[in-house]
């Protein structure tokens, strides 16, 4: 085996030892070592922000472009950001804590606790506060965590992982709680993919390639997050002008992230109407649409696409268009082409929305709002690991109690049926 | 491809067609569905015992053991059992009734509700009661069942689909909602794995060969079931009368299901006294005690064992057993050997009964009782689809929920980001 794989499996190894232990900590051991990798961040800024300059100066370098540049940035105030995201995770209720008490057989006594899952695994891309986020969520629910980010911020992630390791080994637990893989290439995620009975889940976060891989590479747990083909539909019953404002504000407002739409899907008896209007108000992007002969023939800006290419994620000013018949129409498109994650309907019309709201497969479903919605923060939920876009355990956006588990404990003076 | 392959494929597909209709159904329509099943199967009574006495008479042809051709055989009552237990069902919560207000952004309402997975996927051995406690649950949840029975019980679970699925189409409810393979063999489990986006999820019912086939194989979501390597660790302060009443209990009350205890680890201390002491209580099961060269020594009739055989899963009156030193090294058997299911102590120091709670990774956790408890009616939690051994979505007796995801509705006027 390949000295790659030696490596990470030692790291998950040390992982899962230091795993149980951490496991049973109670509420206060977690949040002190949550406060001390906050501080850690704040005062191991400079070595930070040393490592993160040389990461820009190489993707600068390998012609990375500006907006993967801006992700990659950071700065003392980007820092304090995830110095105080970690503090305010503090302050959300801890899943550890939940008990609940079965009334089952009268001759034991069944309490049903939450449990954290072990070791999750991270694979992620270029944003180096994903390493912070994902460190903080895997203290706060009691997990060890293995991070692997991407090769543009490795400098920036090893200084970030030395800063949190030092923090909570000087609170006597073990630094290998968290773990930075580093190795950034392809054989450092498929031998994460490999460690069956080291790793108790895997998320991975980032482009449709990457989450693919993962699903069908993975011989441990994986939790889908993210692949975002998110489609607007604009009913013949909707209201005209909130059609325009959601519809621009899901595509354009940040296109870059999975909650975004990258499908327009009108009503023929309104895109007559709708879609010049779309094209007049979405000039100051530059939106690009493309799309089927029908909208063509309504705006012949629209450029020609191959009807494959609605699968398409763009994260980019660019947005496919279809002319549905029906609701029914815009449904079995959005079943064929749906990713499951955002889905959103404009429409007045009760009935139309309450079938669209039923039928629809999706982790979020919208009437007369944005997709853009679809967060963690938006949903009063706090602090998320991702949007899981799959069905079995998290569905949505996952906070912390995504990390964790059950466990019935059952005692007895010697029950026996 | 192969004709088992199509024909599966066309019948996944059916249900997937059928599911979405059915996902929205209200609680009534579901119930009602739930008590034609119960109706029909005992108005078609003479049409299932004249096919299961067509499996029996195989099975015996073929020579199937006695204790199976027990589990295969149907009679008026068995039968009658099954149409109770799908009347109790009725009198359980409905999860898709429940609904949560999140308190997010301002802009939008949103409501967390609980919806079907869509297509369930059972594959079993042969109890032709399963067929119908499966279809009965996944009716209770709103979801389309596929079905794959065991060979020996073809002819039963034909009569019994057959007659559940007249009693739906009754209702004016589609007949793909409930369905059988036909084929029994490996070709139709594996095709049953690959339907990728037609299954939302596969459950393995039976051995430990099944199951891992089912997880190593499959393109669709799996939920790992069943497999019952489980401990009763006799600790050196256990009370000695106890840890053999339990320790009996978990072996010998019914050896063949996954809660029944494969293995006996005992504390050295107590090893010498208690050893004899369960050997002479267990001679009216001719129980076999395989064991290390330590509990030879303390009692020859123990025979030798390779060290590996601790990871059988007997369904037996057979028994392995271990001295260990401490309750760490008990710990780390179980670590090694378990398969996550339930595990015990038998101990009256609360200490070390702490210890093992906390650090035993399994679905249940006992002290002084019997594993044999790990089941849903036990639990209090009513009928179960399964005993799940993994950690995401479901964690050991898996009620009706467990066939149920989320789905967040949000509402707005217009709202944007």
């Amino acid at each position: 085996m390949s000295e790659i794989f030696e490596e990470i499996r030692a790291l998950c190894a040390a992982a899962h030892a230091a795993a149980p232990a951490f496991a049973v900590t109670d509420t206060e051991t977690r949040h002190r070592a949550l406060r001390a990798m906050a501080t850690a961040l704040r005062e191991n800024a400079a070595d930070i922000l040393a490592a993160n300059k040389e990461d820009l100066a190489r993707a600068k370098e390998n012609g990375v472009p500006d907006t993967m540049l801006d992700r990659l940035s950071l700065n003392d105030e980007r820092i304090n950001g995830m110095a105080s995201a970690m503090e305010e995770l503090i302050a959300l209720p801890d899943p550890l804590a939940e008990r609940e008490t079965l009334h089952g057989s009268p001759k034991i006594r069944i309490t049903k606790v939450r449990v954290p899952l072990g070791v999750v695994a991270i694979v992620f891309e270029a944003r180096p506060n994903v390493t912070a986020d994902a460190a903080a969520i895997a203290v706060k629910t009691g997990n060890a965590v293995v991070l692997r980010g991407g090769k543009e911020a490795i400098h920036s992630n090893l200084a970030i992982v030395s800063a949190l390791k030092g923090a909570i080994s000087a609170l006597g637990l073990s630094p290998d709680l968290i773990s930075l893989v580093s190795s950034t290439d392809r054989a450092g995620v498929d031998a994460l993919l490999s460690m069956r009975g080291l790793i108790d889940v895997l998320i991975p976060r980032g482009g449709k390639g990457l989450i693919r891989h993962c699903v069908e590479n993975a011989k441990v747990p994986v939790i889908e997050t993210g692949a975002g083909v998110c489609h607007v539909y604009v009913d013949r019953d909707a209201n005209e002008d909130m059609a325009l404002a959601v519809a621009i504000n899901a595509k354009c407002q940040r296109p870059s992230v999975c909650n975004a739409a990258e499908t327009l899907l009108l009503h023929r008896d309104i895109a007559p109407s709708f879609l010049p209007r779309f094209w007049a108000a979405t000039r100051n992007w530059n939106l690009v649409l493309r799309g089927c002969p029908a909208s063509r023939r309504i705006l012949p800006a629209v450029e020609p696409m191959p009807e494959e290419e609605y699968a398409t994620e763009y994260n980019d000013y660019v947005m496919s268009v279809r002319v549905v018949d029906s609701v029914e129409e815009a449904l079995a498109h959005i079943a064929k082409y749906g990713t499951h994650h955002s889905e959103a309907i404009i429409t007045q019309n009760d009935d139309t929305a309450a079938r669209f709201f039923g039928m629809v497969d999706a982790a979020a479903v919208y009437r007369n709002a944005s997709t853009r919605f679809t967060d963690g923060g938006e949903f009063g939920l706090g602090a998320e690991i991702g949007i899981s876009t799959q069905k079995l355990h998290a569905r949505g956006p996952m906070g912390p109690a995504a990390l964790t588990t059950v466990k019935f404990l059952v005692r007895g003076d010697g029950a026996v049926r």
